[in-house]
């Protein structure tokens, strides 16, 4: 069941005092080079540094409204940024949760999840053999899965993005947004039902839903690049494709030099500290991956800062 | 002649197409380790680094609008961030740039400075032997000074920070803000004119307005610790004293301790990077320094992050 914008409001009720309604920054155009003006919503100042607990604390509050939380708690697969999320919700609701992430996960990743009290596995090469694993070891504790995307309860947790968005810059025509397994995109997708049209935008090495689009459904993608730990799901969410395919404008790709370059740009231009998937979406103004139609007033989602500034800044 | 409230308003119309207006973002009670909610504004995010573009536009255009602007261009002294202010603006107009900064002042301004294309000087121990070495270099060359606070145009362009931040958390009934020369919190007070309440925070290394508010008057004060190379004037204005006295309702201090903490808590709850005079409003709270009358509803000023984030992260 995928959500509705009835859902997405009550999401956003729910989480209201566990998250951060983020803040836009309007930029003139001329701003980081660009041509045009942008709106900019700073979804990495969010807990946990990115999106993710937005869907998290939704799956995990309307589970505890419906009694339906096991004493074993919660248990999520994750290339980090979910996981520090679901480390973050559990330690503040008082729960117990086990977070599986692949090798490649980075270290401050890592850290956010160790540091929330969360027990950290770390197994497989990729996001979906962390999942893997996570599924074997739920079936041993019986805890509750709290899935990174395909799940309607996160689904709607992380439309609660476009909700805030919307009422924020009530006036965009385009909104660019990174997309992994598509949980942030489908839920917002989800609230703007084509009010605004949203432009997905993808690593070259991650284009699960460039080339769902193009398949007409679900399909197994590569997972490589400098966002892979952030958008290397393999395949997008069953859910959200079909709020890909009606909402979804364009989906366009771009290279790592171009993330990379985003990055940077963010950092002397607004001392900004984004990881690869947080400025994916800039990437694709930055780069020219994606140029807006005449009249049109754009807005990019940065959506997660979980990375070493080293990386950045020398 | 202090700026009013006329000033002000004039001073955000004719900087808006060159200054960004920054974000506030809300936090719960309970985020950040504080009991109460705040609103931060996140003037951090300004070109250049700081909030200092408001005051050098403002003073350079009204020249400009003047016709008063010497074929020598500006020159300013500076701790680093109004240098990397003012550079930032010459560049922006087309203008020829001289600042003088101390010894003191870090790399990661005086990379900004020249990557402006201004060209530097650096001398002196501290911000006023700047100050005096660009005085006699002002005198042979004929460039106009855009001096770092005392001047009611830099007054009137920083105390638009103040009228953003009212109209967007009109509910505030007090802002703690970083002092060092003043024109910040002088220009901010002159718009607030007591609506709401400004507390004056410097660091115990740096106290000018603590020092002459209890003397009574501007006096030379120690220039030391962490935050120096932003908050270290020695001597705060003349023209910001007298709005200091009328409308500044706490002068507190800080411990260097207290403002490493605060860029800590920063980085590690929001992934912001603030430099020590930037996240020195924020150590008053965080540490207790100042603490809020009950029913207070509190704004915070985050007001610079040039530093390098490996002496915060690492």
């Amino acid at each position: 069941m995928k959500p509705d914008q009835t859902d997405i409001a009550a999401a956003a009720a729910r989480v209201a005092p566990h998250v951060r309604h983020t803040p836009v920054i309007h930029l003139n155009a001329g701003d980081l080079g660009l041509s045009y003006a942008v709106t900019l919503k700073l979804e990495l100042l969010q807990h946990a540094g990115s999106f993710k607990p937005r869907g998290a604390f939704n799956r995990i509050l309307r589970a505890q409204e419906a009694g339906e939380l096991p004493p074993a708690g919660v248990i999520a697969a994750s290339g980090g940024n979910h996981g520090a999320a679901v480390a973050y919700a559990a330690q503040a609701l008082g729960l117990v949760a086990e977070i599986f992430v692949p090798e490649q996960t980075p270290e401050s990743k890592r850290k956010r999840i160790e540091g929330c009290g969360a027990r950290l596995v770390r197994t497989g090469a990729a996001y979906v053999d962390a999942l893997a694993a996570s599924r074997a070891r739920q079936a041993e504790t019986g805890a509750m899965e709290v899935h990174a995307f395909d799940h309607a309860d996160v689904l709607a947790g992380q439309g609660t993005t476009a909700k805030e968005f919307e009422e924020d810059a009530p006036d965009l025509t385009h909104i660019l947004v990174a997309t992994g397994g598509g949980g942030l995109i489908g839920g917002m997708a989800a609230w703007l039902a084509g009010r605004i049209q949203l432009v997905s935008v993808e690593p070259e090495g991650c284009p699960g839903l460039h080339n769902a689009l193009a398949a007409g459904r679900p399909v197994e993608s590569p997972v490589g690049g400098i966002a892979a730990d952030a958008l290397g799901a393999r395949q997008v969410g069953a859910l959200m494709f079909p709020l890909a395919q009606s909402y979804i404008g364009a989906s366009v790709l771009v290279t790592d030099a171009a993330i990379v370059a985003a990055q940077r740009t963010l950092w002397d231009r607004m001392r900004l500290i984004a990881e690869p998937g947080g400025a994916t979406a800039l990437a694709a103004a930055l780069s020219g991956a994606w140029v807006p139609p005449p009249g049109a007033r754009v807005g990019i989602l940065v959506c997660g800062s979980n990375t070493d500034p080293a990386l950045i800044t020398s």
